[in-house]
């Protein structure tokens, strides 16, 4: 099983099956094309959630504004999975996510003269993709071209600021339903019935339902962390943050 | 073959896939995800459109406002097929219409802690579809947790008022293409050439390319029904009605 | 395996799969279903573009805005390869490219009594594709209905005015990340480090990330073709240029 993540769009991420298809009958799943264009670390965020809850596989995942340039080119193995994408960052919290406290082992993939310069999806990461599923993930550093990597760009989310009163974080990503996700663990919350978010209260619940529609909330989303929504509406523009912003919560 | 249709938009339906594929080797078939967002009644109309088409399969199709409070979870069976979702009536109208004339058989699916309150395609939905592919249709009851649903939410588009020289119907949905599909049969329409829709004449005409680019036109859309439509142009602007608008034909 | 292509959104392209998924267990890969609506020309380009990069395949491709009128369907034989969808050119450039030299064959498939006349993507082309992926490429002029076309319908797009020091062409398309394909060989940049593009100079440079954020750029995209660019921005909106545009380079 190969994973597909990509900010490309439409319908540049088909060239890039097409490569997969010539070398490989593994089954294709698209993660995503829609992931926020050239924002390695709302992708990041993305491929954290999402790539756990697959059984092994190869997840091919390219957010990329640095093509063409000498950024080098990535598989790691975690675990039963492996990942391939750019040297920027966008692998690593899935990678540490899908290890599940192994190592992580990363390797360079070497691509001295692509087809073009500007869609290394398509001519450098996805064919690389396929390689390292038809040779196994076990078997990555036996792959013609591929080697132990040197030095790699990590990225880490922010911690937040926890006390037994206040929690001071801030907002990971946005979702399309306009849930503002912060890094402000789930249980932090636990037995808060209203919190001060920013200053005003807004009160906790199970469910975007368990308030009355328009109305705001602060929940546990699905991924465990404190969320700021509304139900039937937008949270990011009812307390006004977007991602990157700081919030205080006080109870 | 397990098909998905949400109006989550994405990342959200892949961590669906990957909880399904963790239990299953079924292929599995996108319908949609970028549903009208929760409303139930639209996706409900695209459900009962769409899924016909398909061979025997399970539809797992979650457009669900009130995920977290206490609605059921379904799984329905009809005729070869089976459906799993929430009980708002979304699943209903495809029921019947796979059913093809057979009963529709209603089973509750227990989910007493799931991971997240916010997220029951992937905590609840996902992996109940895959147990009805596993255990096969025919033998939904036998599933652990699945009992003979109670009452169940129904959902019923409204039937028009028909009479040989007027019908008086409603605007169902408005298709991505700005056609506004009525609850009035194709068949109301048969052999006449002009039409007055709220008062003003607008040609029959077989498809779109039939008047002149811009031009309005009523035809027999792709579901049967009565569409209000522009050739290369939104049919919905046009006539100035939107989904639940009345409409009213006069010859 | 079979590809699909259409201007449809959603749901519409899932009819069509059903449809197909009751004739063959084949492998389904969507190319696109947001092509520029009703834009024959630019689709021809993105398939021309996408499709020569799969393994041998049926490809259903449909923008199709006469449908519903007398134009035709067709089935082509490419190589390895096969294309259907509606006698409007739009198949013609990408079956060039996948005959690789070789002739194009082309068939005509009867449609006489289609279940609607809106949408031929589900009741003509999904059962021809399915009928040909049966049937097998090399044999489509033996399936029930098809016979050998007469006249069809060619698209071909224009040729730049190229000289050593100055290229005429125009802009084909506008690809989502709001880069400017032109139908300029990348060859012609060769060795050129500024370019004056409608009179104003840009730098010419490998990839995106090679000029400042922000900033214009010409590069050779992976289309081959000259690009018109903003690194981390629209280059259709720094050129002030759109698809049919006249581009003119001077060196």
């Amino acid at each position: 099983m190969i994973t597909l993540a990509t900010d490309f769009g439409s319908p540049y991420p088909a060239a890039m099956k097409g490569v997969v298809l010539r070398a490989t009958d593994a089954r294709l799943v698209d993660v995503a094309h829609d992931l926020p264009r050239q924002d390695v670390r709302a992708a990041a965020f993305w491929l954290r959630e999402i790539l756990p809850w697959f059984p092994p596989a190869v997840h091919l995942a390219v957010v990329d504004p640095g093509v063409g340039t000498d950024r080098a080119a990535l598989a790691l193995r975690a675990g039963e999975h492996a990942l391939v994408g750019p040297d920027n960052g966008v692998l690593f919290p899935a990678a540490r996510a899908l290890a599940d406290g192994a190592d992580v082992e990363a390797f360079e993939v070497a691509h001295d003269d692509p087809a073009s310069s500007t869609f290394h999806g398509r001519d450098v990461f996805a064919p690389a993709a396929a390689a390292v599923h038809e040779t196994g993930v076990a078997d990555i550093g036996s792959i013609d071209g591929v080697t132990p990597a040197g030095e790699t760009v990590d990225l880490r989310f922010p911690d937040p600021d926890l006390a037994d009163d206040r929690a001071a974080g801030e907002v990971l990503v946005v979702d399309g339903f306009g849930n503002a996700v912060t890094n402000v663990p789930g249980e932090w919350l636990a037995g808060t019935e209203t919190v001060a978010v920013d200053g005003e209260q807004a009160p906790v619940a199970d469910s975007y339902a368990h308030v009355p529609a328009g109305e705001r909330l602060v929940t546990v989303g699905s991924h465990g962390n404190a969320e700021l929504a509304v139900n039937r509406g937008r949270g990011d523009d009812a307390f006004g943050v977007g991602p990157g912003d700081p919030v205080r919560f006080e109870r």
